[in-house]
């Protein structure tokens, strides 16, 4: 329905234009769609100011947390799942906001099914590393990929809800609920931002995990995964929206917090 | 024409969702709309990627630069201007191209009718830090500002047309024509971009110049500002492009140019 409103949509734009590249340029669906900064979540900036609802008309796919940072997001399919710190997952309504999250509308750029044997997250990034380059010669973009798979092993985190005053990221990292599973199937949501975002997003790739029964899920910190497909998209386009929140207004964003950010985002 | 295309096609999207919502976040009008990176312009990217026809339907006012880097951008009040190196300013049409620009619907968010007694950039950039700071309480978002003024002096600069194999921008920069013109009248055009978009675009005021009669123009290096008025947009959103061609491809983006971006964007 979505994705008609939006074709329907870049349609009279060319009906009325008669300018594709109005409707190219202006109501660009293949953008990475990003709230907030990494930077600002990093200092707490956990308070939700774009609603579930609101994200779906801009993506079908992607990661990111909620409001209170409570729990790690995944939308998959034009879902979006919350998977909790006592290790839940549910279905998030279009009332539902977010503070930080990066979505698409997922295109199968580039397309494989015969993935097998990443036996840990960094054989599974350094896989998704070495297609990137054979396929586009280069890391300079955004890449968004859906990786199907039977897993041996999947570990994940989920972060916790906070309450005010939010503490930084760095401080709740530590103490975040981590989970196991063996022997399962599921769905992983992977973006690779390009090292010029240093400070707006993670630069590498992030991975977030939802098993294929709806039922497990979180921040991926390993993976052993014996089988699986991919769809990739390559993303030149970025529309960064900041919050209009005070919060957001008193923060001090010159920080480097590149070696905080690498911490809470690798593994422990 | 544009203003009122894009206004028709927001009230579709709202009569046809049913949604502000998406009218808001994917038909997004106010945002600063940037064609590629400063780290890949001052890496010698200079071939023109946008259309100056398709910057037109994302904005009314900016800055940039032209295919071969011939010339400095003004785009103000829905028309660009290409000051030249040698001193002349031409309107452009719809298929020349830019490299490198920012622009946006300049919405009057700020506005002063009284400035007077400038007497220098870094007068004229500090007088506009704390009207930012008065006005909004932060330095945390994008801000274009349109200047309306008489000058005593305005001291500006244009880069020459360059030819393959394109020279990085520090060396050009070096030895660009120069001009400075007395008593006059004129507009600025001025971007601040926060410090977080380091490598993407240049943090800090940066000013492009043209004269009420359309015949002067350039990157602004000084000037002397007797009284103006202005107008100033608090811009949240950023729309980012990222070429789509092999030269940028072949980037190492990974460079830290900050010196060499500041050496080339101060006065010498």
């Amino acid at each position: 329905m979505l994705k008609r409103t939006l074709s329907t949509l870049v349609l009279l734009s060319v009906l009325s234009s008669g300018c594709q590249a109005y409707a190219e340029a202006a109501v660009k669906t293949d953008a990475l769609y990003q709230v907030s900064l990494i930077n600002a979540l990093m200092q707490g900036d956990y308070d939700g100011t774009v609603s579930v609802g609101d994200l779906l008309m801009v993506g079908d796919t992607g990661i990111g947390t909620f409001d209170g940072l409570d729990g790690e997001m995944i939308m998959l399919d034009g879902v979006v799942y919350k998977a909790k710190a006592d290790g839940s997952v549910d279905i998030q309504q279009d009332l539902e906001t977010v503070p930080f999250a990066a979505v698409t509308f997922l295109d199968n750029d580039i397309a494989r099914q015969d993935i097998a044997g990443l036996s840990s997250i960094d054989a599974l990034k350094a896989y998704l590393d070495d297609l990137v380059h054979q396929e586009t010669g280069d890391y300079n973009r955004f890449y968004v990929a859906v990786i199907e798979g039977r897993f041996n092993t999947v570990h994940v985190r989920s972060v916790p809800e906070q309450t005010k005053p939010y503490k930084p990221l760095s401080e709740i990292a530590e103490t975040q609920p981590e989970y196991i599973y063996e022997s399962l199937e599921g769905t992983i949501v992977a973006l690779r931002c390009p090292d010029f975002v240093e400070g707006i997003n993670v630069p590498g790739w992030h991975l977030h995990f939802i098993s294929k029964d709806k039922t497990k899920g979180g921040h991926m910190l390993n993976a052993d995964l014996l089988s699986g497909s991919l769809k990739m998209d390559v993303i030149s386009d970025l529309n960064l929206k900041l919050p209009n929140t005070d919060s957001f207004s008193s923060l001090d964003l010159n920080k480097d917090l590149s070696s905080d950010t690498e911490k809470v985002e690798s593994k422990k």
